[in-house]
């Protein structure tokens, strides 16, 4: 980050910049080739970035764990975009969620 | 969300409700009883969880998407609690990128 | 094993066995569950199994990886025998790559 | 198949083939070299595949599933021959679990 760092929350930023990815020409960023190769391509990476994750947390390193946890939210994020959703939907979830006690929300799980 | 909702972030107020879970009575709630298992029962919901993100998005029902990306984002975050960490770590780590390039970032993570 | 155990490979039992459960009644054995309740339960089984074969590896105990191993391979035959496949079909396929070299596989892999 | 193919179970030889990959030239076979980079490669890899399995069980195609479900056996199979051990390893605990009943079976591994 530098002075030049946009304004608001990071998850915010990277959503929007996910959302212009759509369309965007393959060759321009990471996200843009990944969201050109379509939903499967991003599903792959992400079963393959909570691999990581799970090693990082055996392997018990912070950096690590913080390192993998990011590479699985942005590719999750990039699948929301993909999709036409963006972290604040799933923020809208979690926050409807708050009110519900764990073991309630336990039993609506298990319902599934 | 009511009136007593507390104010900020569901991101960060849950980061906060899942620290406090540590060391918990597991009997009180759903993310006090994952943290005391440890992390191996952590780690396995989120390989359920992404299973089921997967699942989600091949059958392309937006709500379904977001609620599963909520779960792999609360089973994510319960790690992170489990480590002493918190999304604001990770929100750190996605800012840090963010300066960098795209193919930048693409020829990083290969070179990993 | 003991003096009643059928003849021939335990993977063939294993999959004339998942066969038979397909539409038994799912009180008679844990298989029989499995597949009434469908392939999205199996698969959420599979992300689960994974995890733990992540784990087990990570762990590096060679009992753990067997066990692992073994609910991997028991949930992916479930998965199969949902769809009327087999680990005969599998065996098929892998002896069909038998003559591929392992360069030429991993070419015809990376432009799937 | 051909009429050079050695006599016995595909996955007898296929776990001979991958024990003598250990240790050999990279350069040599895909095995070889998934085999080098080592253990987290290789359970990236089976984090990759499980995800195009799922897929592959989501799309219904008969094809695809026993294509991915070989490419998950494969990679476990890779991450057997890493630690020392074979399918045969993997044979003998599922025919161990062969005489407990379905529910038993759930039981105790619901103990877990």
């Amino acid at each position: 980050m530098n002075a030049e760092t946009p304004p608001g929350d990071i998850l915010d930023r990277l959503s929007a910049t996910l959302a212009a990815r759509r369309g965007a020409d393959p060759e321009t960023s990471y996200a843009a080739k990944l969201l050109a190769r379509g939903p499967d391509a991003i599903l792959k990476k992400i079963g393959e970035e909570v691999a990581e994750l799970i090693m990082a947390s055996k392997d018990g390193q912070a950096t690590e764990i913080v390192f993998e946890a990011a590479d699985v939210l942005f590719h999750v994020m990039t699948l929301l975009a993909f999709h036409g959703l963006s972290i604040e939907d799933v923020r809208r979830e979690l926050a409807r969620r708050e009110g519900t006690s764990g073991i309630a929300e336990k039993r609506a799980r298990q319902a599934k």
